[in-house]
């Protein structure tokens, strides 16, 4: 590996070590995508509990949410709305099937293509569920404030988003 | 379910449903932890892509990165810093031990307890990666600001920290 020497005061922690030495690492703080892991992590987990007692996780919630606002979406259509892959949303949507909230057919416009729709048994689950979401959503913003959720959101909602990614995709890291 | 009926001017979305009406839905952009989950999957999308040429990725890059850190943490400091349940970290760790990055001892001092120690090859995989992570940033900071990225961190390291999961706690949701 060529010795990089770019170390710049207004990036003190850009790499410039040729050989490991622990104490000259970035920390961890200034990862964008650890921070957001980390912070996903604590909610998802929070958002757990307060949703136990309908028998969902929260992010099973949240697929069998977009599943009823969409209708009867494509695997491919939700896979985007999720921002998932089709093989992570094949594996999250098992559980569901099982369970008989979600079913899986087979698109008689496209055969390759494969719809999802909840049943009956999903929406009362959605049902279920929406008191006590509401109690994990007015926890989280006593404590860090309604307004600050909002922009949060609004920031997290540009970073999710296709055009994000194009931006990303189109900057040149050097 | 008793009829609900609180909704109010400030939160049009408060669930108000006796009966499944999928446009009365709260819409999904509403949710805390849907939109961080989603901005995180895109996010680490985009780090994974940009990591590719060194066969990590992102998530496992973050695991190794925090043990550089720490020297040899316990599972338990470990799964705490990286806010990972034990499961999911054993999970998580199980690559990297198969790969030879990582090694994971029992404690001397208190047998119930493992340590986990990067090797050399784990080093030196740390060494061969920051290049590719400081362009991921770069890129991200591009699309982003770098300014509000630095705002974000500091809003997502709150989050995650155990003092917010203790304000959520002692938060009642009604």
């Amino acid at each position: 590996m060529p010795a990089r020497r770019k170390k710049t005061p207004d990036q003190p922690h850009r790499a410039a070590l040729s050989k490991f030495d622990r104490n000259a690492l970035p920390p961890a703080s200034v990862c964008n995508g650890t921070a957001l892991r980390k912070a996903t992590r604590r909610v998802t987990q929070l958002y757990d509990t307060i949703l136990a007692p309908c028998g969902l996780r929260a992010t099973q919630r949240s697929i069998l949410m977009h599943i009823a606002r969409a209708g009867i979406p494509s695997m491919g259509e939700l896979a985007e709305a999720l921002v998932l892959d089709r093989t992570a949303l094949a594996h999250n949507l098992k559980p569901l099937q099982r369970d008989g909230l979600v079913k899986i057919t087979v698109d008689r416009q496209d055969k390759r293509s494969r719809l999802v729709a909840l049943t009956a048994r999903g929406e009362a689950k959605i049902m279920q569920s929406l008191h006590l979401w509401e109690q994990a959503q007015q926890r989280f913003e006593k404590a860090f404030g309604a307004d600050r959720a909002h922009a949060l959101r609004a920031a997290l909602g540009l970073i999710a988003s296709a055009d994000f990614a194009q931006a990303f995709d189109m900057a040149t890291g050097d």
